[in-house]
């Protein structure tokens, strides 16, 4: 029988912004900057077992974090209702125009879970060290040995402007995302597919879907326009790939649009924009607006408010499935071993996982594997992930290289389109 | 830093029914028995820990925990979805008339849930042992050092019939409701007065409502007449006991009585009958039925899945309170456990635990004590209590010598009144 973990008291918490390269891909607000931005939570206790997260690295964010941080420490790793209370009351001084463009609507709670989160995931990495158990193990235990992934593909230039192409070539029409699909699930053998759309006019992505299900029959499919269609180009579209996506991912904006859509479409709606906060579940349940929800650790406010958002998702007949943003491989980790012991997940989880260069992540590799498109749990402890802390200080420089701050897609379009305007079908 | 806790195997589950003396409390579909039944689950696994779990102790109900028992021994303690699971395959063939009268509708994964919170408990337990931790710490927590719980009145008997009178007395009019109280709140400090009613005309469970008011201006009021009231006598009622109640429980039979009720009284309604499953959640609220929700780890599946409640209820706008039936220690010390881990629970708990004998307990005395109304979160490993072998036994003992084998509280009050029927108001 084990010692009791009696001491297990946050001494100290070190936040780190990192940015790591990332390529020209196109959304509806514009292209991804060549540096993508993340921060890594370093949590450690008075037990010497220390913990790791992964969440956003915008300056505000990061401004955000580091206030609640010094509230944290001195708190039980155990006290997580404890923690994410002072995280609120932290926040009630410090809180504002906390947009960062990376999900739809913000809402206060909404700004809690996504500052407690990632404090939540290092607090579980250290329960899961002392107990010499992996994290999945304290949310109820992995269901799956490996969880399933969709491949997500990209519009994109060949490269950055002003630089060389980058290893993935461009993708800019129907040929060229089933070229990218083509390398991508011989790569990683994803089992499913995502478009990332609203790039180019509706009907071009609709091509698109249809040349993948022609070079694919067998792969699911799904599309996000990023919710720049209007209801009425929402429904022309959904009907016309009836059959053949397995779902459509935020077409229109706000839960009416979305509501005014799924009434008239064949296929379940999908969303991480008009639902990302539990104060958004009640209204787009009585309108039946969304059929699925994109669950993410990073703003739903940890694993265990994700599993609270999957026993949501199980009672109301919801679908669930998971969002990504750029990410290194501590929220990958977190991702997996999430989705592992989430029963209610149906759906391959999203990632951006492929378009970051391997070497570039802040974690000692081997840990974390694609086989047939699916990650192996880490058997852990904890995570089951080791920081490498020089890797750690080398994306730390790429970040304040960059002298990126925040996310601003538009901004960097505009600079080679200017007056260039997102784009609404 | 704590040994891994590698192996945590199931190695062995036993089931052993017990009872205890229980007065002649009387409800609407009749009166209890002179001994109510529970189980007690004893876990052992193959590091030498154990963990206990207790849970009703009806005939048909033993027979579904012995076999999904059987099943479930080699599975790891840690390995909870899966061990749902195995209680879901295991009751998919013996499932059957499962009514056993202690709440309401009964569904399919309610069973399971019923079947699978006693050994989730025995889990956790075992879990905290492990890691030296108080279930509550499992749980998020706990967000307050003790609980608080409501006195539960009944009307009852002086005596169980050609018995002598037991300690407590009549109470069968607002007066001797009245005095019942004064004696628990003396005793115990409850902050809260629960009334079950459905015994005697609405109009005379008012008047003792209006009694217990007069007499104790500051303590809040709570009438539960166990859903034996017309719509139309519940919104009368209501309507009478506005400002007086801080909930009215389940007055009206059904999601839909309950919600005509709920649209014309000033009070919320509570349920712990036309809501016991998540199956049954939906449908409430698209119908606003019900305002709180009882939670009872012991038929909503145990502690985690008392907390995906809690989580439904706050994202619904919903109160949360808890409901009890007739319970030894075990439960008591999960129930405040989780409560103490429960930030949404907002109400004090019922409990009907000052009408068991103290000495009819199956658990070392002095773990758990009632101060201002309140029970202290024990302090751990695990529920923080310990088995008594001998009272175990005794208690055995007991259940066997009364020859029950289900709760009938109808019934044994036709054995005194021939003829009797549950009433309709």
């Amino acid at each position: 029988m084990p010692a009791p973990a009696a001491d297990l008291t946050i001494t100290r918490i070190d936040i780190t912004p990192v940015g790591f390269t990332d390529p020209p891909l196109l959304n509806s607000v514009g292209v991804h900057e060549p540096v993508a931005l993340r921060a890594v939570v370093q949590l450690s206790t008075d037990a010497g077992i220390s913990g790791l997260g992964e969440t956003y690295g915008d300056e505000a964010h990061v401004q955000r974090l580091r206030a609640a941080a010094e509230q944290i420490v001195g708190l039980d790793v155990f006290a997580l209702h404890e923690i994410r209370r002072t995280v609120a009351e932290t926040l009630a001084g410090v809180r504002g125009g906390d947009r960062h463009g990376l999900t739809g609507s913000i809402t206060a709670s909404g700004t809690i879970d996504r500052v407690f989160a990632s404090f939540e995931i290092a607090c579980l990495d250290v329960q899961g060290k002392a107990l010499g158990r992996p994290v999945s193990d304290l949310l109820g235990g992995a269901v799956r040995d490996s969880v399933p992934f969709s491949a997500y593909l990209f519009y994109k230039w060949a490269g950055h402007p002003g630089e060389p192409d980058d290893a993935f070539g461009a993708a800019l029409d129907p040929a060229g995302i089933v070229e990218q699909a083509r390398w991508m699930l011989h790569d990683y053998g994803f089992t499913a597919l995502k478009l990332k759309g609203g790039v180019f006019p509706p009907a071009d992505e609709a091509a698109a879907i249809e040349a993948l299900r022609a070079e694919f029959p067998d792969v699911p499919l799904r599309l996000d326009p990023n919710a720049c269609w209007s209801p009425a180009t929402s429904i022309a579209i959904g009907r016309r790939l009836g059959g053949v996506l397995e779902y459509l991912e935020d077409p229109a904006a706000g839960i009416d649009g979305m509501a005014e859509t799924a009434a008239a479409v064949p296929m379940p709606l999908a969303t991480n924009m008009c639902v990302v906060d539990f104060e958004h579940i009640p209204e787009a349940v009585a309108k039946d607006a969304v059929q699925v929800i994109l669950s993410d650790h990073h703003y739903w406010g940890g694993l265990q408010r994700s599993r609270r958002l999957a026993g949501i998702c199980a009672t109301f007949g919801l679908g669930l499935s998971m969002h990504s943003n750029s990410h290194l491989g501590i929220s990958l980790a977190a991702m997996v071993h999430l989705a592992a012991a989430t029963p209610e997940l149906t759906y391959a989880c999203d990632t951006h996982w492929p378009w970051k260069p391997s070497a570039e992540d802040v974690i000692e590799p081997g840990a974390l594997a694609f086989r047939d498109g699916s990650v192996a749990v880490p058997p852990g402890p904890g995570l089951g992930i080791t920081l490498d802390e020089d890797a750690l200080a080398r994306r730390h420089e790429q970040s304040v290289r960059s002298g990126l701050t925040a996310r601003d897609d538009t901004g960097y379009m505009r600079r080679f389109q200017p007056g260039w305007d997102p784009p609404h079908w």
